[in-house]
């Protein structure tokens, strides 16, 4: 996979991106990623990137010149590679969730606009095949929000992940939180790990954690419970949790 | 404020967290910030501080130890601020939104527990006054979820943006997305800025932006909209949006 990012600031990417799993994958040859700084491509003498917005109003806006001519070229280096996605980041953009992580995996190229002060021209989103926001919160940059997105998506990645840091039971790819996991020593400072988890029953482990699954997504995020279709098993353990919550008896 | 992070790779931390923004904040004196290496605090021979899960299954997971001690060791050097928050970094967590960087601005002192390889050890979330989530995503590590909390939090400390920067229309502020924004030129390879923004009548400009955001959030993301309290002017601008894409007309 190849990955471009487009940024003002590109030794934001210096620490985070190189160490790690994604430094890892470059490393190995699975990830090839370049920084390009747009304001490198802007026209004008001071080399400026930003302006003051038509129509008033606090802050400083991107001005679409060097965006434009930088991506240009990022499009001009990557000219053998099928044409993949342009991803903007902006906080109104559709929320980045695992799905997308997965979608993005499936790419061969894949470039990231990073915007900073208060946002971009609207024509700069012109550019972009996908507006992406991380979440419902407002950053100084769209850099660390690209870095997130490249994390879970690189991760993803066939090879990239070794075996002792594989993910089948991960939060999500279940459509499910996480059970509760335990790790030695099984009594630390008078915390115990739950006994079945010693007991070398997969069988009841397994359901163990499948209901503990099911509990703490019903009591964490049971908006996440409304996207699922559930067999019979489940509809058991759904069941035995909201008669053990309404007896106030939590195992 | 005083920022304390827990991690096992602090060099992740040095280029995002000393560019921008944030850098800005520490080189002010408006931040203080410490990254603890936690495997500093195992001890065994190895410095190991991770293991097996117990009832088996794929990954590695943080043990105890390591993090309990590297926290007492954070609250000793830091007993003479107020008790602050502890903030786990977990998929399984509250997610994270604008509302909470306010709350954790308010704060004199956080301190993230960022995880990584399969999970944490159940137990260690007992050091955790606050369990949080970037987003519906799955990521190697805490680290970019801390990094990213960490930057919405520090831009709202009361001299951390300049005026250039400042966060009055800011997305979410409001509680709706952004309106459309444009900077020179007016003309850009055919792109024209609105012409009301041209306009300098700043009562039209206003009610344009504020039409805008509210077709932008409804076209977006209508779930923002049912948490809103509309006035009455509100209510006609909706009407408006809503007769204008019933006639696929739009402004």
């Amino acid at each position: 996979m190849k990955i471009d990012i487009l940024s003002l600031f590109p030794d934001m990417f210096s620490g985070p991106m190189h160490e790690s799993i994604v430094g890892k994958a470059i490393e190995d040859k699975l990830l090839d990623m370049k920084v390009t700084n747009f304001r490198d491509y802007a026209s004008n003498k001071h080399n400026n990137v930003d302006d003051y917005p038509y129509g008033g109003g606090a802050g400083m806006l991107l001005q679409p010149q060097p965006i434009f001519d930088a991506m240009a070229a990022v499009e001009d280096e990557n000219r053998q590679l099928p044409k993949g996605r342009v991803i903007i980041l902006d906080p109104g953009g559709k929320p980045f969730n695992q799905k997308m992580a997965e979608d993005f995996a499936n790419e061969t190229h894949l470039t990231f606009i990073c915007g900073h002060y208060e946002g971009y021209d609207e024509r700069i989103k012109t550019l972009a095949t996908d507006e992406v926001s991380l979440g419902d919160y407002v950053l100084t940059g769209g850099e660390l929000a690209a870095m997130v997105m490249i994390d879970a998506t690189v991760r993803l990645l066939p090879g990239v992940l070794g075996n002792e840091e594989s993910a089948p039971g991960d939060s999500f790819s279940t459509g499910l939180l996480e059970y509760p996991q335990y790790s030695r020593p099984a009594d630390f400072r008078g915390m115990q790990v739950p006994e079945v988890l010693l007991s070398g029953n997969h069988q009841l482990i397994a359901k163990w954690r499948r209901k503990q699954a099911l509990k703490r997504t019903l009591q964490k995020r049971p908006d996440l419970l409304d996207k699922m279709e559930f067999d019979r098993k489940d509809h058991e353990l759904l069941e035995e949790i909201k008669l053990e919550s309404s007896d106030k008896n939590n195992d």
